[in-house]
């Protein structure tokens, strides 16, 4: 996927292994191998090691325990060469908030591990936009991430209320009380780009880093489909009616575990109708304007977001290589 | 979408009033119209009213108190005149469990509701393979099933244990304990068609109809994108080694809660190694048995899905149409 260059949390070549979760004896002897990796999960951020070459999230198993010991710990699967990756979530309380004044002025409050000076705390979105890891590291720690938010906020079950067991391997939760197994869930959200000629449309919402602009985006409901909710959410965001949906391509999202589902959407006119509750501005950006958000040259210091999202594939794709319907 | 004749339980031209859900007093208004109606689940089945011209799913509110109130109500959407439905999860003990002995030998034991010879439970899936209420209806209950089996099975707050409460219309469940929110839940799903030259592979879960293939399918993981769950499939399933994967198209699932999403893959070769725990079997079929299934005249009596599931369609699509990849 040439054209999906940067893309963040995508990976191809890690191998989930999900056939070898439900035997715990075997799940013991892989975390026992010399090349068992564990990736630590805490307060929803990744822990990184600060090495000579940069940072690395893959640190020796001993470091779980080592920090405390996990809540969940799940195999996440097995790199190319076979070696197995774990991931743990670490209690809350491995960490501690500090004021970082390492600016000089501005009192930020970080993450620390104490007595770790080697090891840091960055949110994802900042791992994966910076390339703090290597590429395919990023993706594993979303998947890991994902999967340990949904333990951390699923400890009981759902169904009855007692607190539940974690199952096979971490990717699921038994209930002892009344036998119900709970997986983890995948959000699947449509992020769309609705174009109409020589025009697409794009919007901001309020937490958007200053001049910013992306694609339009919702969650879809139960009982509907990509395509019906492609043209839901763009009618209702931004007031703009679509016929044909294209479907583009996918990425993992895990903020907090999204499935994003890139679509273009063939809109009826330039009409535009902002629900100023969902976003704080929507427009329509003509094709040349749109090659200047992605260049970082627009006249009035606009911009897209950057590879690592779909919407700087769906906002390209369309702007120099054009999109056809049916 | 004239390929895909027939798909149920999708529909354009059903609007979900998704920006209406979150005033009580408006949706109060709406639920007393006189042209307002619901639709009615219990243990996971619609309620049907048998008139004079076959099944309606669509009842007066007032059906909602004569068959023992609702546990849970959601405003569903609107139709396309403007008349409101909402969706009623009734209490389990509105039906009783009785043998069904009208076939005259075979003792089937199905559900009645007691003293109302009008109404009859059929599972969603039998009312859409036989077209037992209009297709507009279908798609309406696949929402109403999947919403309302979301709440049957989350009266619990998975964060903390303690007893949620219906919010947002039905759309949502509040925590007043932790105060965390929740929202339905829709599981992506990958459903493939891989395909080589001239033959592609179809399998069969025990739970099959007699003698049916099918596309083979299975979840989207948490950190996954749709191309990598649909290349982990068939190669866990089948054994099968894909490169391209291209999506077809969607479509809901309320079994209890999927979203399908319809892909093809291209297949490296033609190897085979067939999953015994997941599948009964699995197989290479040429074109022209892909044909034969589609027409229901294949030598062996094989069969492949109607026209209701997208596994249909991605077979037909692929023997009379062909699939091009890149």
């Amino acid at each position: 996927m040439a054209h999906l260059e940067g893309l963040g949390f995508v990976v191809d070549g890690f191998d989930r292994g999900s056939y070898r979760r439900e035997d715990p004896v075997e799940i013991a002897r892989l975390r026992a191998l010399d090349d068992a990796r564990a990736l630590l999960i805490v307060r929803d951020m990744p822990v990184l090691r600060n090495t000579a070459n940069g940072f690395d999230s893959l640190m020796p198993i001993s470091e779980i325990e080592a920090l405390g010991g996990a809540r969940v710990e799940a195999l996440l699967g097995f790199v190319a060469n076979g070696a197995p990756i774990f991931v743990a979530l670490l209690p809350d309380e491995a960490v501690e908030q500090r004021s970082d004044l390492s600016d000089g002025f501005l009192d930020r409050r970080i993450l620390v591990v104490p007595g770790r000076e080697d090891l840091k705390l960055i949110d994802l979105r900042s791992v994966a936009v910076g390339g703090l890891v290597p590429h395919q590291q990023a993706a594993m720690l979303a998947a890991a991430k994902a999967l340990m938010h949904w333990h951390a906020r699923h400890g009981f079950c759902a169904n009855c209320g007692a607190p539940s067991d974690v199952a096979a391997a971490g990717w699921r939760r038994d209930c002892k009380v009344c036998k119900a197994t709970h997986f983890p869930r995948t959000d699947p959200v449509v992020i769309m780009l609705a174009v109409e000629g020589d025009a697409c449309v794009l919007g901001r919402q309020p937490r958007f880093p200053k001049g910013m602009y992306s694609a339009l985006a919702g969650f879809v409901e139960p009982g509907e489909t990509i395509e019906a909710a492609v043209r839901r959410e763009i009618s209702e965001e931004a007031g703009v009616a679509c016929d044909a949906v294209r479907y583009f391509a996918s990425q993992p999202w895990p903020f907090p575990a999204s499935l994003m589902i890139g679509c273009f959407a063939d809109a009826r006119g330039r009409s535009l109708k902002v629900d100023r509750v969902e976003l704080e501005d929507a427009r329509w950006f003509t094709r040349d304007e749109a090659m200047a958000l992605i260049e970082r040259r627009h006249p009035h210091g606009l911009t897209a977001p950057t590879p690592v999202a779909i919407a700087h594939h769906l906002l390209r794709q369309w702007a120099y290589e054009g999109v056809k319907f049916g």
